[in-house]
């Protein structure tokens, strides 16, 4: 790995330190630590949060952003105290809107996001999770989305886990808002990777070890054709993927890639 | 729970008695009841079922919506006799306009729909169960699309299904007709939750009283804005998300639980 | 089975021989036989397999197509050679509209197109698995798309995985490169047939027997029409799949079978 091993701070944002962030080893960690509020995605937690991905993607020695949380809980979701009646629909509005930006955030980064989760992910909780690239949680996880029991049906948590779990799983979740183990979310895909609390640290490592080994430039255009193409038709995505392709090889890590392949030695990436 | 428990027939549609409807406690059992024909889904049944549906929506006791069968077999699908080539193109269209009819009713339907599965469900028995909100079956059920054994593909059955599992599981079911177990049906997700003849009930009951302790107009939301999002891409979904959110915060329901959950009380809900 | 018992090479392609293709019972196997450059996919073999898959969809006698491979790697993926930098833009651009070719050629066959893999398939050699309407692996088989580790996302590959799997599955292969197991695939649906080395045989008879028992033209009117359904929104599959539903009832093969049923005897296919 060509990184330095440097840890410290990245951002403190305003005046509350809601999140800790640290970069090691290509690895940007922002950790939740709100847990008096059971890390709930309150407007400056969340504006914590864009700050910190936003950053990460600018940063070129950030090679993939790892989402966690201190206590025993993830997320339960939005602060209930930000969505009273009486803060009147402008306020309301506001908070979605955050919550939309935040979640489009991870999309838009250059570099993959990773949740990683041990305990329970509740609500917006679950959505943030669903919304990652990828996700690892420990056998003591549980996934929730039980907004209509509090009189607020999940329906934007709804939008990523629809495009994350088979239909039927989705909405058992959403109507109900029973939690699911973290085997099941394993199995219907609400995660990539499930561990243990013993070998989470270990199993993450394997992931993000093989992301920072590649080129970041490859990995950016790589995730933004991945979420391109899948709003296009077969035969669309087909045509746009071969452009992308040559494109591809035609970076200069495209070249040394294909390049070092041949000649048998490792590559050396220039981004 | 705040249902009287009710337990009387809905509808006894037109001079066949091919289902058994009854409503206790919020939910709408609806049974098919022609086990000699397999409980094919004829046009008189389509037309039971869709009317005891629709009833179900407009009657505002009626929480979730559960349809099984009696008998070894959910449903073996559409009835042949009906589908006879001297019959003719204008009745064959009426069959398929009319099935088409029963499955958007169920997407429609402002109360989630649950098939419950005791046995085979075959060809549009199969399209059924996909198309429902959700699904439990018990061990001893099995899954199929075999249509093109008699000529005919499962090409509707086809269109939920598509939209349950994975493409794979879905093509080898349609191409090859061969059954499929309930421990396989759970595990591509064509029903949500897996159970044994014994704990059938008591499964679903979990499923179903969970949904009936919140609010009938936050499930309605709910149900609607999901059919509607997954249309659409993931910016679009969440610039409606937001709207549909802040919608809810303003019903009475929606206030009433906000207010419920700061108050740290249960909700009373409006409806 | 009504088919000939017929074994000969269909086709010679150029002047290599990078397949072997025969016909027996119905079922065309085409067998990579390149293992010297571990199968990887070189516009010559993909050559070979476009002209195989169209061939086999030509000819009445073929029902069912077979990809499979000789040696330890079903596909290894694009010959590297063929993407060196100094070869230029346009030389590059063929190889990926031969690629594109070759894909959706066994979507648009008429027959079904089966992956048999007993080995390892990688970046290309993983997108013509998840391209096929089915797979069946064995347990020591593994799957990947590390095409980033050498400086080449796995763009195109993405494509169909991205239909194929759940999104966290399919970003985890594409980010890290890392392999998946045989049952993660069969968990995940990247193969729809879990077999053993000793079993695979039998297991895949198993599924070509129940596709060449039924009408030719009936599983191609069924393969076209869930393609083109799976485009389109729910309301508007449901109205061109009644559509479907009553043309199939009105081809020779959909009356015969019909009637068959009714009639409680063997169909006797037209084609």
């Amino acid at each position: 790995m060509a990184f330095r091993t440097t840890s410290y701070l990245l951002s403190k944002f305003g005046t509350q330190n809601l999140t800790k962030v640290s970069l090691l080893n290509g690895v940007q960690n922002v950790i939740m630590c709100d847990s008096k509020t059971r890390n709930s995605l309150s407007t400056p937690m969340m504006d914590n949060l864009i700050n910190s991905i936003r950053e990460g993607g600018l940063n070129d020695e950030v090679r993939v952003i790892v989402l966690s949380s201190e206590g025993p809980v993830f997320s339960a979701g939005h602060n209930f105290k930000e969505l009273l009646p009486e803060l009147g629909r402008k306020e309301h509005e506001k908070v979605f809107n955050k919550c939309a930006e935040l979640m489009m955030s991870i999309v838009e980064s250059p570099v993959p996001v990773i949740a990683k989760i041990n305990g329970v992910a509740a609500a917006a909780g679950c959505q943030l999770v669903a919304q990652c690239d990828m996700a690892i949680c420990t056998t003591k996880s549980s996934f929730s989305t039980p907004g209509a029991t509090f009189g607020i049906f999940c329906s934007t948590p709804g939008i990523p886990l629809a495009r994350c779990v088979p239909k039927m799983n989705a909405l058992q979740m959403l109507f109900t808002g029973l939690p699911i183990s973290a085997q099941e979310a394993k199995q219907i895909g609400l995660v990539s990777k499930l561990s243990t609390e013993e070998s989470l640290q270990d199993d993450l490592d394997v992931i993000t070890s093989a992301i920072i080994s590649k080129s970041r430039a490859v990995i950016e255009l790589g995730k933004r054709f991945y979420y391109k193409q899948i709003q296009f038709d077969l035969k669309s995505a087909y045509e746009m993927g071969g452009t992308t392709m040559v494109d591809n090889i035609n970076l200069p890590d495209g070249q040394e890639g294909v390049k070092s392949f041949i000649e048998k030695r490792k590559a050396k990436w220039v981004k």
